[in-house]
Parts: C-alpha cells; structure tokens; sequence
C-alpha cells in the first residue's frame, strides 16, 4: 500500500517562516523512507491540501494522514479542515483519508515543548 | 531571584485555541512550582506581550524568559518581537529579558512532532 502523510500548515509571507516544517518533513523521511511526505498549507503559500492531495492521489497514493501542524487549532482547523477533508474523501474514494488531531493537542509534544521552555534556566 | 516565563502565542477567535498553551503553562508549573508561567499574545487575546511584563515586574519578577510558541517563526516574530523585547528592556531596566528562539526551532520538538506524525500507521 503506498502511504503518504501531508503536513498542514498555515502558511506565510516571511520565506524563513516554512523551516521547520521542512526539517519536520526530512525527519520523517529518514524514520520512513518508503512515505511520501509532502507539505500543505491554509494560505499564502503553495501547495494547498486540495493541490497536494491530487498530486499523491495521481501518483498512486492510497493512504493518506494529513497531519494539522498547529500548536492552538483555531476555526480553519476545528470547522474548515474536517469540511475540506470530508469533501476530499468523495472526490478521491481510492484514498482513505485520515486526519489526525492537531500537533499541540498531543501529552508528547507537549512534554517536548515543557521541556524546552524550561532548558538552561539560570 | 524571582523568575517568570511567558508563553508568547499568536491568539486566535476560536474559544478552544488556547487550550495547549494552558495545558503547556499546566505542564512547566508542575516542573518549576516556584515560578510564575503566563500567557501572552500576538493578537485577538489579552494579555499583549507588554501588559504580561508589566504585572511580573510589578510582581517583582527579576528575571523573565519569553518564548515564541510558534513553529513557523513569521515576521511578527522575526522582526516585530525582537523589537518589542528591546523596548520592554528599556522599559523595565529592573528586569532581566531573555527572549528565546521559536519552539519550532529547537530539534527535540521537532523529533517530538516526527514522532507524533508517524504514530500507529497502519
């Protein structure tokens, strides 16, 4: 079964601001060399999910987790993104299409994010 | 000496945005019982950046880490907070700053959300 996992973001006018979402992606790749991954993102910057999710779908993909890389999930993750995923699975049925809560929803995340918060305090 | 962090977020309209960042300060204070951890925001939610500062310094708070609770780092952080900190300084000579880098910056969140990316694929 050929996977793939999409990362979604929210996008942005600052170029630096994609990095870390980048170097997201590469870490994946290296645990999971055999997934695609690719990135995604509510505005100001390209792809978005629907672009993203045809060019997988035209590559074969048939497993798909989209990933909402948002520490605070506001009302474009909460209400639009189930809306927009909804409509993705009628349009490719081929793909099931999974979507998983929100990054800072996560004990682990935010365990690594406490842990950073309080690294070298004097 | 008397130390605070505040937990610099962007602020959303969407009432249950703000839940990881309580659920982070939650997770800092149980580590660190003896400092005051509060949230501050970019836009859309109060307190801003400088109305944080001011209740910790008048709370005597002597020295005050700032950290960018955002993965992708924009322009707001980028270049409006580095000057707001500068400003803040000035304002409050008392009190050491130290504005840390995004959280997205740091290589254990990332792993972190790697991780959490990856879980129970089928």
């Amino acid at each position: 079964m050929k996977q793939a996992i999409i990362l979604f973001g929210h996008g942005s006018r600052e170029a630096r601001w994609i990095e870390p979402f980048e170097r997201l992606a590469a870490r994946i790749r290296k645990r999971l060399p055999g997934i695609a991954v690719r990135l995604a993102f509510l505005e100001l910057l390209s792809p978005d999910l629907p672009a993203a999710t045809a060019e997988l779908a035209a590559a074969g993909v048939q497993w798909l987790r989209v990933v909402p890389v948002f520490i605070g999930a506001g009302g474009h993750v909460r209400t639009g993104l189930p809306a927009l995923i909804e409509g993705l699975r009628r349009q490719y049925p081929a793909v099931t299409l999974e979507c998983v809560a929100a990054v800072g929803e996560d004990d682990e995340v935010l365990e690594a994010l406490a842990v950073y918060c309080v690294r070298d305090l004097p």
